[in-house]
C-alpha cells in the first residue's frame, strides 16, 4: 500500500477518525516501554482477562489499555502485543486433560461435551483481551490497524504466531462477506471518503482531485466494500471503464483531457485497478464476491454489456527474469532488463518492431509457466486465475509510465470473465492449478520445436 | 417469549422478511425428510464443506440448502441439525496427533504454530458450513433462528452439544456489543418495527396500537439494540418512564388515559419492561450494556434526573413458593397459594389489612435467600443484581393483573440502579453473590428471633 | 373530510406537530377577542406591515402573532382574518395613479416600468404580513389550516374575498407540483404517518390498523404527495390494486380475509379511492399529476400492466335524483328512493332481477347527462373526465355499506385511463365538455325511441 | 461573483446536474435563432400560456419549449425573453375595464371581489409560462439561471422590466426563508457541493482541496443555505473561525500551515467570508437571516462564545477614491492611488510610520462618510449596518494579497454583532441610515479643527 500523497499539514478534520486522533493526540509523542509501565500493562490485562466488576466496566478498562497501545512506539507496541501473545495463552495442562476427556469420550455419547470442552480449554484469554478492545470508538479499526502492527513484527518474533491466527480468525468472523455492503462512489461521495481513495490506490496512482473526479465520470464506475462498523473506509475497491473495445493501454484510460465514452453504448467493462486498503485484513478474502456483485450491478444499469475483463499490471514480470534471465535469449531479446526497463528502446524503431513480438512472447511465457510453490508466480494473475478468469491478451506499450516499465516493460495483461466458463475454471484451478488462457495467448507462449 | 398477539390472517406483507417469506412460501408445506431427501443434503453439506468451485458459487449452493432447511417440518430441521453436527465434526485422530505436537512444542519457539495447529485440528466443519448460510437473504437471522430450534431440540438431542456451543460462539462474536446500535424508538418509527414490538413484548403484554402510543408518548422512552444485518429486528428493548417519584404501580403506568407528565419536570427514570426478543441468542448477553447506554442518553436529554430504577416482576415467587410452602407460616400467612393467586383477598378489608404486611416481608425473604445453584432463584433478579443493581422497595399491589397474581400475588419490586455503588455491586456479586438490598428490604426480609 | 375515527386519549405524542401543539397547549382554552385584545393585535400587524427593526425581529414579531391566532376561538379567528383583509388591501387611490400611469405608457418603452408599478400599487400588505407567519414552526402548515378556517367563514363575510384570493395564489405559488414529492407509502412507513391516513381516508373508511395494513400489501400500492415543509403530512393520497381485472365490487377489495394476489401476474391497476387531506389547499389541484407519476411507477414496477381503472363512487347520484325524481319512471324503477338507499330490495330475488337492469341504466344516464353549470353534476366523474378519462363501466352491487346505498344505491363506475386517448379526452372536455364513454355505457345510458 | 477557477476539462461528472446538461448537451453548439424558429416558438407559447389538454401535457410542452431556451445563443435567448415580456403581458383594455370596476366598488360589499379581478386583470400570462418550465428536471435552477440571463439584457432592453419584476416576485415567494435549509458543510460533505465552493468564494479565492479543507478544519465552521429543490446548490455560505481574539488578518486565518486553534477554548467567531452564489436570486435577500441562523448554532455547541464579529472587505474604497482624490491630502497621505495599490510603501519603514495612522484615519472617514443615494457608499457595509452590526475596528495590513491592497490598500474593518443593540441598529439604520460605530472608529475618523 503506498504512502499518503495528499500534501500539506498533517492535522485531519476528518470527523469519523476523531475518536482515534484525540486518543493518539493525548498521548503524543510516541512513548517507549519502560519496565515499570510493562509491569502496569501485565496487571491491567490480568484484569482485562478476568473481567472483574462486570463487563461494562471491563470494557472501558480495556480502552485505556487501547490508548495506552496507541501512545506506545514501534518497538513498545511489539512487546505489548508479545505480552499478550506469550501470557495469556491456553494452558497446555488444561489442554492435555481436555484431550484425554475428549479422546476417551469418543463414540460415547459424552463426545460432543467432551469436544466442546476441549475446544474451551483451546480457547485462549488473548482473544477475549483484544475483544474488549471493540469498546473505544472505532474498535473495529483499531483491531485492524493493531494487527497490521503484529504482521510486521512476525517475522522476527515467532511467539506472536498463535495471537495472528487468532486474530486473523476472528476478524474473519467480523469482516464475513454477508456483512460487507457494496457501494457505488461518485463525486457526491463525502470528500474525507474521496480523499481515502486517493491515498489508498495502490495500482495507478491518483495524481490530483481532477484526476481523481476523472475517475469518476459517467464513462466510469469505482465500487468498495464497507464494513459497517468502519464507515466512510473502504476495505477494497475496484475502478471500472465503460468503453467498446478490450482497452489494452491504461495511458490513455486516465487521460483527463479524453472525451467522454456515451456509456448507453457500452459493450465492455474493464477492470483497471483493485485496490485492497487494510494490511491488517490479509488473509480475510473479499476481492472475488467484489468482482461479482459488482458485475450483477453493472449489468442491471447497462444490459448491452458483453464483455468484463481486466487490464491488469504484471507487477513481478521483471524480478522473476531476474531470476531467470534466460528467458530473454529464449525469447530472441537481445537487450538486457536494464535496457529494457529503462525504456530507451521505444525511441528506436529497429527496436521496437524486434520487441513488439518478442516481449509479448516472454510475457505469456511468464505467465502460463512461472510457479512458485507450485501456483503461478504473478499475485495478480494468482487473483484472477484463482477467480476463474481465463488470460486474453498481452498488451504491448499498455503502460509506460516509469512503474510500468520498471515492473513489466510497459506491458499490460487483460484477463477475461467469462460467465460460461467462470464456475470450471475456477474448479479446475483450485483442484490442479490449470491455467485458462486465450488460443492467441497459448500460441503466443509456444515454445518452437 | 410470547406468541404473537396481532390477530388477523397470516400473509406477511413486511419487505424486509420478505425474503424468508418467499422462501418459505414456495416450500410450504413443510416436508418430512426421506432417506432419499437425506442423502441428497449429506452431499450437499459435503460439498459445502470442501468449497469447491470458489467461495461464491460454494454461498450459493449454501443458499439452496438453507432453503432446504426451511422447507422441513420439525423433525426434519432436527435430523439436519444432527447431520451436521455428527458428521462434520473433527478428526479425533488428527486432533490427537496436533495435541501430540503441541505438548512437543511447548517451552520452544515451536509452541505458538503448534498451538495455532492445534486450534485448526479442533475447529471443525460445522461453523463453515453454517457460515455460508449467511449468503442467503438475512442470513444472520436465519441463523438465529436456526440456533433457536437446535435448542429446542438440545435436551433430548445430546449429539447437538457441541454444535450449538460453536453457535453460540459465532453468534456471539457476531453480536459483540461492540457492533449494536442503540435507537430509540417512537411514534415515528416503522410500523413494522412498532407491531414486532408488540409481538416481542414479554413482561406486561402491549393490548394494542393505543396502548403502544401510549407507551411511546412523550413522557415516555423505548430504546432498543439493532444488529446492522437484522434491520427493524429488535434484540431488545427497554420501556422507561419518565417520572417524579419510585413508580410503585405498573397498572398505572400503562394506563392509556392517564394524564401526561411534564418530561422536563422529571428526576426519576423507571424501567418497567426488559424483554429479550430472539431465542437464539440465548447465551449472549447484552442487557447490561443496554442498560448503561440509555442511562447515558437519559442523562444527556434530562440532566435533573436523579433516580435510575426499575419497576420489575418476580416471575417465579409463586413457583419457588410451591417447593417451599412453609415459608408462608413463616410469614404468618394463612391464606394458601391458591387463595393468594385468586385474589379475593383484595376485597377483604381484614386480610388486606394483614396481609399489606406479611407478603412484601414474603418477597423480601424469597429475593433475599432464595437460590439456585449458589445464585438468587428469581430470574429478574439475578439479571439487575449481577448488573450492580440493590434491591430497593417492595411495591404491594402493584400489578393486579391476572399475570402479576399467579405470579407473585400482585407484588412488584424497585431494583435501584445508583451509580456509585453500582461497580461495587457488580464485583461483590460476581465475586461471593452478595445481594445489595436497601436498609427497608432487609428489615422487612429479617427473621424475628 | 371525515372527522378523525382514531379512539383514544387527544394528546399528540406526534413528534413534528410538537412544534404547533406546544403553541395551542400553551393559550387552551380558545380565548375570545376582547375590544383591547383587537387594538393590540391591530398595532402588532401594522407592526408586521412596516417591518420595522429588521426581517428577523419581524418574524419574530409575527410568530408572536401567529400564536394569537391559535389561541383565538372561532369567532376571533374570523375576526383576526377580517382585519387583515380589511385593513391590510390596497389604497384605491394609489391603485388610481398607478392605473392612470400606466395605461399613459402603453406603447411607449416606460409601459413595462409602469406596468410593475402597477402590480405593485395592486399588491396588498396582506400577503406580506401571512407569508411571515411562515417563520413559526410548521408555519406552512399553519397558513393551510388558516385559509381552511377563512373558508368555513367566506360565505357569510364577503370581505374576506380578496384575502382568499391572494392566499389561494401564494399557496398555489408555493404547492407548485414541481415542489411535490411522491412518495410509496408502506408498512415500513413511520406510524405517525400512517395514523393521518387512518384518519384522512375520506372515500373508503379505514376501520382499523389490520384493515391499513391489508391496503398497504403486496397486491396493493398505496402513493403520496408530499410538501418538503409539511413532512409526514400527506396532501393527497391514492390507494391501488393490483389485480388481474376490472374490480368491480370493493368489499372484496377491502377484504382483510382475502387471499393476496400475487402482483407479478397482475395487468390491471384499480384505483380505489382518492382522498384530498387539507381543506386550506382548496384550488390548489395535483390530482392529475397524482395519477400521472403513480402510473409512471407502476409501470416500471411491474411491466405487464395494461389496464389502469378506478373504481369509485357516485356521491351525488342520490342527492341528484331527489331533485330529478322523474328520472326513476323514466328507467322503469318502482321503488321510491328511500326503498332504493334501504336497500332492502338486495333480499327480493325478483326485485333484484328488475333492478339489476334498471338501476345501471339509471346510473349510466346519470353520469353521462346530469349537469351543473353546464359540466357533470357528478364531483368524481368531473375530476376524472377532466383528467382524460372515460365512463368504462357500471358496477351493480359494487358497495353494499350503508354509505354505498345511501349515496348511489350500492353502485360504482370505473372510469378507465387509457394512454392513447387520455389526451384527446382532457382537450375535448376542456373545449365542448365532451364525456368520454365506453360503447356499453352508452348504449346503457340511450333513451329508447 | 467569479468565473469558475477549476482547472480541467469541461465535461461534468456531477450527478445532480445531469438533467440540465444532457438536454444542453443535446443541442450543441449554441444555437441562433431564425425568424422561423421564432414564429415557432410564439405558437407553442401561445400553447403554454393556453394551457390546451391538460396541465400535464401542458407541462411536457413548457419542458420542450425549456430545451430550445437552452439550446439557443446569448442574442437568441434574450430575443425569447423579450418574446415572453411584450407580447404576454396584460391587456391594457382589460386592466381599464377592471379597474374601472374596482373603484366603483369602493366602500361596498362588491369591493373585496372587484379588486381580486382588479388584481386577476393585472396578473399577466408570463409567470404562468415561466412557472410551467420548472417541470423540468432542476427546474427551479432552470428559473434561477435565466433570471441571471435576463438581468444580464436588462439595461439594454427595457421591454424586459416587467417581467424580471414578476420573476423576482416569483423566486421570492419560492425562496421564503421558511423553505430555507441550514446545512454545515464539513470534510465530509459531498465533493461535488465542495467542489462549488471552490467555485462560488467570491471573497477570499480557495486555491485548491487544501485551502478548502482548512476552511472545514475543526477550528472552522462553514454554514449555507439551501432550497429543498436544488440541492447540493447553496445560494448563500459564510465561513467562520472560532479564535480567541477579534481577528485582524485574513492571512493567517488562510495560512493552511497554521496550527489548529482549540475551538473548546474559543470565545469570538469570526465570519470571514460570506458570499452570494445565484446571480439569479438578486433582490431576493436572506443574508440576514443566514447570519442569526448560524450565531443560534454556533451558540449552541460552543457556549462560552461571547463575541461574533466579521473580518470584512471594504471592496469599493479604491474606487471611490477615484472619484474623491481629496481625501487622500485631508488624511495627510502623500503617495497617489496608483501608489498605495502597488504596494512597496509595505517595504519602506519610513512610510510605514506615516501610513500606519494616515491610512485607518482615511478607511473611517469612508466608511462613516462616503455615501451613494443617502445610503453608505460601501456595500459590504450597507449589508452589515443594514443588520444591525457596527463598524467596530479598522485593521491595517489586514489582506495584502494582490487584490486586497488594489481595493483598500490592505486595509479590512471588523463589524461587530452585539446581540444587546443589533435590533436598535437595524431600526436607527432602516429610519435615518444612521452608522453605528465603536468610539475608537468614531475618534479615528473625527476632522480635527
Amino acid at each position: 500500500m503506498p504512502e499518503p500523497k495528499q500534501p500539506g499539514k498533517s492535522k485531519d478534520s476528518n470527523i469519523v477518525s476523531r475518536g482515534l486522533e484525540r486518543l493518539r493526540a493525548a498521548i503524543a509523542p510516541p512513548a517507549t516501554l519502560t519496565p515499570r509501565r510493562l509491569t502496569q500493562i501485565r496487571q491491567q490485562l490480568q484484569e482485562c482477562a478476568e473481567a472483574l466488576g462486570g463487563e461494562v466496566s471491563t470494557r472501558q478498562r480495556a480502552a485505556r489499555l487501547a490508548e495506552t497501545y496507541l501512545g506506545l512506539d514501534d518497538a513498545g507496541r511489539c512487546e505489548f502485543l508479545r505480552l499478550i501473545a506469550v501470557e495469556f495463552g491456553p494452558d497446555p495442562a488444561a489442554v492435555a486433560s481436555a484431550h484425554a476427556a475428549y479422546q476417551a469420550a469418543v463414540g460415547s455419547d459424552a463426545q460432543w461435551d467432551a469436544e466442546a470442552g476441549l475446544r474451551l480449554a483451546v480457547r485462549s484469554a488473548r482473544i477475549r483481551i483484544l475483544t474488549q478492545f471493540n469498546a473505544i470508538p472505532q474498535g473495529v479499526k483499531f483491531l485492524v490497524d493493531m494487527r497490521a502492527d503484529l504482521l510486521r513484527h512476525l517475522d522476527h518474533e515467532p511467539q506472536l504466531a498463535a495471537l495472528d491466527r487468532e486474530l486473523e480468525a476472528r476478524l474473519g468472523a467480523w469482516f464475513d462477506v454477508g456483512f460487507l455492503e457494496l457501494q457505488r462512489i461518485t463525486w457526491n461521495s463525502p470528500a474525507v471518503l474521496l480523499e481515502k481513495l486517493i491515498r489508498y490506490e495502490a495500482v495507478h496512482e491518483i495524481r490530483s482531485w481532477d484526476d481523481l473526479k476523472n475517475r469518476l465520470d459517467s464513462d466510469r464506475r469505482l465500487y468498495a466494500f464497507f464494513h459497517p462498523r468502519m464507515p466512510l473506509e473502504p476495505l477494497i475497491f475496484v475502478e471500472v471503464a465503460l468503453t467498446d473495445h478490450l482497452a489494452d493501454n491504461v495511458q490513455q484510460l486516465l487521460d483527463v483531457n479524453a472525451p467522454v465514452f456515451d456509456a448507453q453504448r457500452a459493450d465492455a467493462a474493464i477492470f483497471y485497478s483493485i485496490s485492497n486498503t487494510q494490511d491488517g485484513l490479509r488473509g480475510v478474502s473479499f476481492g472475488n464476491f467484489l468482482l461479482k456483485r459488482v458485475v450483477d450491478d453493472l449489468k442491471r444499469d447497462f444490459p448491452r454489456l458483453k464483455t468484463f475483463a481486466t487490464l491488469s499490471p504484471m507487477p513481478t514480470l521483471a524480478s522473476w527474469l531476474r531470476k531467470h534471465p534466460e528467458a530473454l535469449a529464449d525469447c530472441g531479446i537481445a537487450l538486457d532488463i536494464e535496457a529494457l526497463v529503462a525504456g530507451a528502446w521505444q525511441n528506436d524503431k529497429a527496436q521496437q518492431r524486434t520487441l513488439r513480438d518478442r516481449l509479448p512472447r516472454l510475457a505469456a511465457r511468464y505467465l502460463l509457466e512461472a510457479r512458485k510453490d507450485g501456483k503461478p508466480w504473478d499475485p495478480v494473475s494468482r487473483f484472477h486465475l484463482g477467480n476463474g478468469a481465463r488470460i486474453e491478451q498481452i498488451d504491448w506499450l499498455a503502460d509506460t509510465s516509469e512503474k510500468g516499465l520498471r515492473q513489466s516493460f510497459g506491458m499490460m495483461v487483460n484477463y477475461l470473465y467469462d460467465p460460461d466458463e467462470i464456475e470450471d475454471n475456477v474448479e479446475a484451478f483450485a483442484r490442479e492449478t490449470r491455467i485458462a488462457s486465450s488460443a492467441t495467448v497459448r500460441r503466443l507462449g509456444r515454445h518452437e520445436k
